[in-house]
């Protein structure tokens, strides 16, 4: 990698690690700059747009690093049901190592900024529909119905997403437990709507 | 109610709406007095521990109230299936109307302030007790095992807050659409873990 794009993936991870835990309007440019170790000048070379298109390529940045993860805890279960359960072991581990500041890079930004920002509205939904699609991909693979994959998978991602959402308010990893108790049943199901 | 009750209603439902939209590092509090129109020095008075103790009234408060507003629409439905996708489509048509600003009041707080702040921490981790407390009773009642009550409730209120977050991120129905689809099987499938 050369030196350029290593200074512009410092400054692209050291903001995706600050978006997840205080959201963007509680991370400041200046944080960014000092916990990257980045000259301060090269912020605007590498992200003429500032503090918004830093944001959006770090949560894009984070969602691949996060689906990869992911990815790899879900392919080395046998079965479906198996893998969302280790998803949710490892998604519970992480937040109990983190004292509960890790999570999901997306989510606060969804929340906070993507309502009224374009570039972080088609950040955040660029991952999520990633997410979306690889999880239904999964699921054909493993046999359930075209049509209901993508209703599943996009019932998955809420279901886990939430559930972190629970973890980090109630500073316990209990609700992604319960969670994946119940993911066997929604998985086994027969049929839709 | 009380002037100095009306005022302090005033300060906490103007929070209330700025932390939906904005997250708590997003919401000033010139911001909150000047859109609740309470003289400045009421806000100190009625919470002197200042913005943080402010946000975590502001926080129950909305909880309360969606709370009740969900329990209405739910309740009015002849079964829990049809329940849930009365609340779903509730949300959705709020989502919509708002231009994807409103969502649920508690969410963005619970992820960017929750881990950090013992009083906000507390707040949302009571909403949410609440939220699932109030679910698993209504499925015990509608006949759900009490021991799968729990996972279930918790399951519910994950899938609907992640739905509500997806929406928010992609500016569409769609994800509360399709959720709504999935939550038929998981309320009829026989069996837990």
């Amino acid at each position: 990698m050369r030196k350029g794009e290593q200074t512009r993936q410092r400054l692209v991870d050291a903001a995706a690690a600050l978006l997840q835990t205080r959201g963007y309007y509680g991370t400041g440019i200046n944080q960014v700059i000092a916990e990257s170790g980045a000259p301060r000048g090269s912020l605007y070379f590498h992200f003429p747009g500032g503090k918004e298109e830093l944001a959006a390529s770090a949560v894009r940045s984070a969602g691949r690093r996060w689906q990869a993860a992911l990815l790899e805890v879900f392919d080395a279960e046998p079965s479906l049901v198996a893998g969302v359960d280790a998803v949710c072991r490892y998604l519970a581990d992480n937040l109990r190592d983190s004292g509960f500041d890790d999570g999901c890079p997306v989510a606060t930004v969804a929340l906070e900024s993507a309502p009224t920002s374009q570039p972080l509205h088609e950040a955040c939904a660029e991952v999520y529909a990633d997410w979306q699609t690889y999880v239904s991909e999964r699921l054909v693979a493993g046999g359930v119905d075209a049509e209901r994959a993508a209703d599943m998978a996009t019932a998955l991602v809420a279901l886990v997403e939430g559930a972190v959402l629970l973890c980090k308010a109630h500073r316990s990893v209990e609700p992604l437990e319960r969670v994946a108790r119940q993911a066997a049943p929604l998985l086994a199901a027969p049929g839709g709507s």
